[in-house]
């Protein structure tokens, strides 16, 4: 047996040839030059580089600093060019070519994989809305009158969206508890997390022109976790009557990898049944396929697992999301990033907030470093996930972690 | 007396050369080559070219197809940039070579001036905001408590923004007057306008480095007439508890033409007194220059004047704005824009939105064409501004227009 390729990872190594997600490099050597990358196993290719070696007529496409033209490019390219790199991977043949062109992934510095362009953010869990209605409004209906009726969801901000591993600065600003005449300003004290999943389209649409569920694959490139930092403390001031603003702008953590949507067929799953008749639009019983993913998504906190929240419960799809998103006639761009809101389970243990783990810090965490009720400085929060992929492999994504530096 | 030059705009003309707003034209010619131009009288000079011909050091800033080159540039380059152009068009000896580089303004074509960042829209007019609160809150309390504390404000789609003169086609959605069972989904039947001032970024600033209102003529670069698109039956039924999202994000209206701050300078004028203690970084009593503008808007429908709103009313200044938008880290980029929200004065015929104007539907406005609630198939709305400017003269705002296609 000849020495073992970072071509050939392990059995069982859910970044295997069967994943192959996309991400942005550098090298130490050149800092500045950013690359496209695939990761495999724990390798990084080179993408364009190795489009080059072998002559692909997507060479232009892969040898760029960013996703974009590659996304913006369309399903055929995407097809082929995953298609192109599933070869250059496992036929014996390219490997002469394809084996110095890979990085081992502790080498290199991972970037924003594309530019974004607007960033939407929903709110499509039932368990998570359940329990923050429960939480805030214990009197009251723990849904919204309109919660079942359209996927919820708010633009973000788009410019703090940073990599994985990048820090997080604890966020200042004004709050005020019921009983405090005038609201103080300071760093929050309730600084948490939400558990979410990205997706990213890449086919763009007109102005004026809403998106079908049923092209969902035709505009939406892939996916990535994301971790949507928050201040409930800040939010909790300011978000009547226009939303969350401040309690969420200062950072969103996503992923520096992108699974394609591909590499996740044999994670579709159908989502929870709808509870409440759903408009034509976002009708989607008869779907040609059906519109969740069975992502399996563990959250940690300085190492040590305090969720496992499951995707599959989602209520709303990101298909309907899609829908929704464009249904007033608004476009998409290449780069538009739009998340599901944070990911919930049914069970306390699949809570993808510190909100609700510990019921708005009423019931903390007890873990090995201490009690947590929200984050303290110098918390790491990483987010992983995996998927069922073809014959019995699974399917990794790309995980998010973000440490809290003082404010 | 040599024929009128297009360089001596008549006496009193709000585009004389103490204005001399941005904008990118292209030309019946070249529809494909978009540049830089600054607007003196009705006509639009081609500032790249002119820079090359006088052999400006900005030369390589003004020829390019957006103004975020100059934008990033700074302020030092804004000055000079400004002090040049205005060289350029008054000094006689750049007659023969400036007249040559000028294009009547009906023959060119104008697009978005910008590339947009993130698109923030705030809610900063007491008036409208207590409008507001008493057509769908008659019973509590007109304004939200947060309001006198903080500028509230949201995200919007920075992606369906639209230079001024784009048609805007009714955006369908769902809606669900109180008394309906379910919502129904079908063209908005309250599409309503909101006039505002949109102010942009030029200078960046660095995630976790909130920006002080003292620094607001360091990082924006100026300001434009926007038209805020609403429809409001959609609005009702989505907003709670995030916010707005689909009855905004279809299309915004923003003017061909971005006014320098350096213009406005003989426009500043103290914000209306504070009824609530500002915390420190909002506190802006002392500060070195007032932070309002007395801008006179003119809201037309179909041509027949039908509000004007006073800018001086607002109660939030856009430094205040800019300073609270990043207090929590969030960091500036440029091409970042963010809106006033509705301005309306104290008087009913100031008021900035239709909704207001027809108190939701219930005083319609008689107009020459009929009654008016909210916006028909074919109604078209142009804002127009002026400000005081220096000596007596006035500054011209561009306009912001736009006509409502059928769903």
């Amino acid at each position: 047996m000849p020495e073992q390729s970072p071509l050939e990872p392990a059995e069982g190594d859910p970044f295997g040839p069967h994943n192959l997600p996309y991400g942005v490099f550098s090298t130490a050597d050149e800092p500045d030059r950013r690359r496209l990358g695939v990761r495999i196993g724990d390798h990084v290719l080179d993408a364009g580089a190795a489009a080059h070696a072998l002559g692909s007529p997507y060479a232009a496409l892969l040898a760029r600093p960013s996703l974009n033209p590659l996304m913006a490019a369309g399903r055929t390219a995407w097809r082929d060019v995953r298609r192109a790199l599933t070869a250059w991977v496992t036929v014996p043949a390219h490997r002469a070519d394809i084996e110095p062109l890979l990085h081992p992934l502790g080498s290199v510095t991972l970037h924003l994989p594309y530019e974004i362009a607007d960033y939407v953010d929903f709110y499509a869990s039932e368990h998570h809305a359940t329990n923050v209605g429960r939480i805030f409004r214990p009197d009251g209906d723990a849904l919204p009158a309109n919660w079942k009726h359209l996927p919820i969801g708010y633009h973000g901000r788009a410019g703090t969206i940073v990599v994985s591993g990048t820090d997080v600065t604890r966020p200042s600003g004004q709050r005020k508890a019921p009983a405090d005449p005038v609201p103080v300003f300071g760093p929050s004290v309730k600084l948490d997390i939400e558990a979410e999943v990205g997706f990213v389209v890449g086919t763009p649409s007109r102005q004026g022109s809403p998106v079908e569920q049923a092209s969902f694959r035709d505009h939406v490139f892939g996916l990535s976790l994301l971790n949507d930092w928050s201040a409930r403390d800040i939010q909790a001031w300011e978000y009547v009557p226009l939303g969350p603003f401040l309690g969420k702008s200062f950072a969103t953590s996503v992923s520096a990898w992108v699974t394609p949507l591909e590499a996740l067929d044999a994670a579709r799953v159908a989502p929870p049944a709808r509870t409440a008749e759903l408009l034509p639009y976002l009708d989607d019983a008869d779907a040609e396929e059906p519109g969740g993913f069975d992502l399996r998504i563990s959250v940690s906190l300085n190492g040590q697992v305090i969720s496992e929240p499951p995707f599959s419960t989602m209520y709303w799809t990101a298909a309907q999301q899609l829908t929704h998103m464009t249904v007033n006639g608004a476009s998409l761009r290449t780069g538009d990033l739009f998340a599901s809101g944070t990911v919930s389970g049914a069970e306390r243990e699949q809570r993808g907030s510190l909100l609700e783990l510990t019921w708005n810090g009423t019931e903390p965490l007890e873990l090995p470093a201490g009690k947590r009720t929200f984050l303290e400085d110098g918390d790491e929060v990483t987010l992983t996930a995996w998927a069922p992929g073809p014959d019995g492999t699974r399917v990794g994504l790309g995980e998010v972690t973000g440490r809290v530096v003082p404010a």
